[in-house]
């Protein structure tokens, strides 16, 4: 992770993006990778959409499109300079408080 | 990251919410969070953005908000079979095959 | 529809709102409101999904996430100087060209 | 505007693709309509996206994105039972009286 992470910052680096790579940028640019991830489940059924990875086109698009929305999210995390592994953590425990499994299960109530 | 995607997993399964996280669910709760992080931003000049981590109420907002994207992003790659870390290193390698150093150097042309 | 974008526009003016509303702003807050649009369907079946206006809590919330997009929508347009209507029947009838009846008849090919 | 909902059915009737129109597949490609629009303004600075309609192609683009969000969106509330326009003024009227025009003037506290 923290390799990816010095990969994506070298890599802007290299080519003089860092003036491009704004967190409003990156914010947006992470959105609209999401987007094209979304088009890849659009008109699936969920039962389509579960299968998708056994799809060897279908299931290589999705896996570029999963790979563009983490160069983002990791470089905008950078940028912040924010320990993406370590953020998702604490709110994971945030949530553990929130939805203790005894009222949480198979309840969809919140997620 | 391993401990994350399996700390994510580990959550889910104890509230019996994997029905729920299909890939088309979860492509959705992470474009909703991605949401709620651009919502951050969106009225901020760049230069606010940029100093957005200094406010300490605002810049927990913003790790909060990454945090959860990130939460979604693991999950949603492990319900795939998706390596995170390692579809990022892929899409990176093609992506400095297709913006060579010297051609795109301080050029938006794409990024 | 003209009604609501002078509204929508008088509404910003009054408040004196115009600085923040540049298209790069706007089109990051239609994004924040689609994507609390989503977040109402997330966790549905596709059937609960379809029946969610017949909830009035629900319902309630999802017809004033829609509006919301539209406000926005509607303003990032008048900004740009877009007529809506007449932007999304330019886009239908290229439509209807690129997916003709007989060949698109009941396939998700594109959409 | 209803002119527009009724060619946008007339258009998914034809083709058969009421199937594929659910709330949930609609509102995904909703947002995968406005992470496109998003891709236009990504890069660009302030100024540059506000004069984005002086450039003959990018604003080609963005004219087209935005009429691809309008169709979607269109046709999602057509399927909810949802008048676009008369929810949004229902909306607007609320923002009216949460930001009283004197406390607001001028404020990004919210937008």
């Amino acid at each position: 992770m923290d390799g990816l992470t010095e990969r994506v910052r070298a890599f802007a680096e290299e080519r003089d993006w860092q003036p491009f790579h704004t967190p409003k940028n990156l914010a947006m640019a992470l959105a609209g990778e999401v987007g094209e991830l979304l088009a890849e489940f659009q008109w699936l059924t969920p039962e389509e959409a579960s299968r998708v990875m056994a799809d060897p086109e279908a299931g290589a698009r999705v896996r570029a499109e999963i790979g563009d929305v983490m160069i983002y999210l990791s470089r905008l995390a950078d940028v912040l300079g924010i320990d993406l592994v370590e953020a998702a953590l604490t709110k994971l425990d945030e949530a553990a408080t929130r939805y203790p499994v005894e009222q949480a299960k198979g309840s969809a109530a919140k997620r």
